[in-house]
């Protein structure tokens, strides 16, 4: 063995996408004052990332119509860096207006569930986003572009979704204007060699460009392919406080990687990500109790840290 | 990146624990029927290594005193490899009157808990090993002894243990006449990069003799663990259907990695295992009938096999 082979990003980032992604997909309807909290204390805990609403019609997500305020609350915060979600140009208005420092585009691979999700067919989403992108750039503003392509490795509509579709898509991504492009286990299909072959190739084609990993969990998997993901050299992923979230449009899918978990396989491998774990289970344990009935996800929180966790590495960043 | 510094195995083996590592760490007693269904419907479902029980006295494992019984049952089906723990000679010495395939004599790395859980240091259970060897050896016995490393990525009494007592451990189990080594993460305390390092060298030291890597879920990192050692060669790993399991001497650990997860990961990356998934989730749901009450893990029976998974590889080989 070759242990060049072999080398773990020395920090990562986790970016959570619980208040978007999560909430999104759960009947309860969080009160902002709440999520502002939530928020507060994640940032308190040491992650720097939040997606923190999507910028959609309130009639349809009526959980995250808040998301105006809450961008600018998440603003005040020092070092957070700001993300929202925006399905189309009127979304990306919004997010310029209210200076995200971020905003997501999903682009889903799966014409079936592009279809389905957003009423558009995938090529529909790339011209979408070279529209977004003279707008941010005839705004002169600041704020990202991210292309996120989603059923990257397969969907429950259509089924297979051919690789090089994937690709294709993300260099037309690129091409429109996408500053970040990003790749999506939407419905939890991936496994780890998948992931290896797949997110070698995209950052064949991105580069530094290629910002984050999406995994669900919905086969037990999710840890697994961010493990995978890491050692082609992947070093930011989203995840859900509680592993909560899913894909009202994708039958079955349930649940992103919980971020108290994925904090806790990255702390273990002295992959530094800032985050103060005590905190962040105290943080969900506060959120589990905000979303009572819910089904909520995750191992680490019943069974507490490892005696020999390294834990001075990664609270030190936090504070 | 070198695609050939990244070849799996084509062919892994799932040993089946749950009858003994499953079924000693919960209260419910199954009754030797069911017991027997267990394997009779596991061995159609193509699995071919099972761990049916352990030779413990009945008054500290009542949900064990049936293994004799079960040992005889699984001997009659075709091609099924038969494994049972045994804590000592006198166990030893029933799993030879039983003739068992294999013999799994459990080793505790951490000294804590060695103490705790067989009341002997892990020396003395190398000094043991030697006397099932030598009594093997005399009763003309093809009964395979496997010496078993456990708490070998730390311990929840003792904290830390030390990667070269582990690895010292494993070969004095060997030079005492262990024909099979295994290394057990039984707290759940392991990540995939301690894995990866720990397994390499143990590969270096055992080779073929090289027989199983047991993982705990307990933190989540179960699968994960499982990938990081198929990456360095290893192909057989022990697991509960249903996730079942734990060690009533360290507090807090619960749940082997589940058998229908591992065996989806293993067939969705192209790795043989001849179990036919459909039929084993028809199994984990008449055994979580069986152990209603119990806590139970698992992802895959929730949310189903992919459109995409590839039947046909995985059906193949059983029947």
């Amino acid at each position: 063995m070759n242990p060049a082979s072999h080398r773990l990003p020395g920090a990562a980032v986790i970016r959570e996408v619980g208040l978007r992604d999560g909430l999104q997909s759960i009947a309860t309807i969080l009160p902002t004052e709440h999520k502002r909290e939530w928020i507060r204390a994640a940032h308190a805990a040491g992650q720097r990332e939040i997606e923190v609403g999507s910028f959609v019609p309130a009639r349809l997500l009526p959980q995250l119509a808040d998301t105006a305020e809450l961008v600018a609350f998440a603003k005040t915060l020092p070092g957070l860096f700001v993300s929202v979600l925006v399905p189309n140009l009127r979304g990306a208005e919004s997010a310029l207006t209210a200076q995200a420092d971020l905003m997501i585009v999903p682009l889903s691979a799966s014409h079936a569930h592009s279809l389905a999700n957003l009423r558009k067919t995938p090529d529909d989403v790339v011209a979408e986003v070279a529209k977004i992108r003279a707008a941010r750039d005839a705004a002169g503003s600041k704020t990202l572009i991210e292309g996120g392509v989603g059923t990257a490795f397969g969907c429950t509509l259509q089924g297979d979704v051919d690789k090089r579709e994937v690709l294709r898509l993300m260099q037309a991504l690129l091409d429109a204007g996408a500053d970040r492009v990003s790749l999506a286990d939407t419905v939890g299909y991936a496994d780890p060699a998948m992931v290896r072959e797949l997110f070698e190739e995209a950052l064949q084609i991105a580069g530094d460009r290629f910002w984050c990993g999406h995994f669900h969990d919905t086969r037990g998997l999710g840890l697994a392919n961010v493990y995978a993901a890491l050692e082609v050299g992947v070093a930011r992923f989203d995840a859900c406080l509680a592993g909560i979230g899913g894909c009202p449009h994708a039958p079955g899918a349930s649940g992103n990687v919980s971020t108290e978990d994925l904090a806790y396989m990255l702390g273990s491998m002295g992959i530094a990500t800032g985050i103060d774990i005590a905190q962040l289970l105290a943080l969900r344990a506060r959120v589990a109790d905000w979303l009572k009935g819910e089904t909520l996800h995750g191992a680490l929180w019943q069974a507490g840290l490892p005696k020999t966790f390294p834990v001075s590495s990664s609270a030190a960043l936090a504070a």
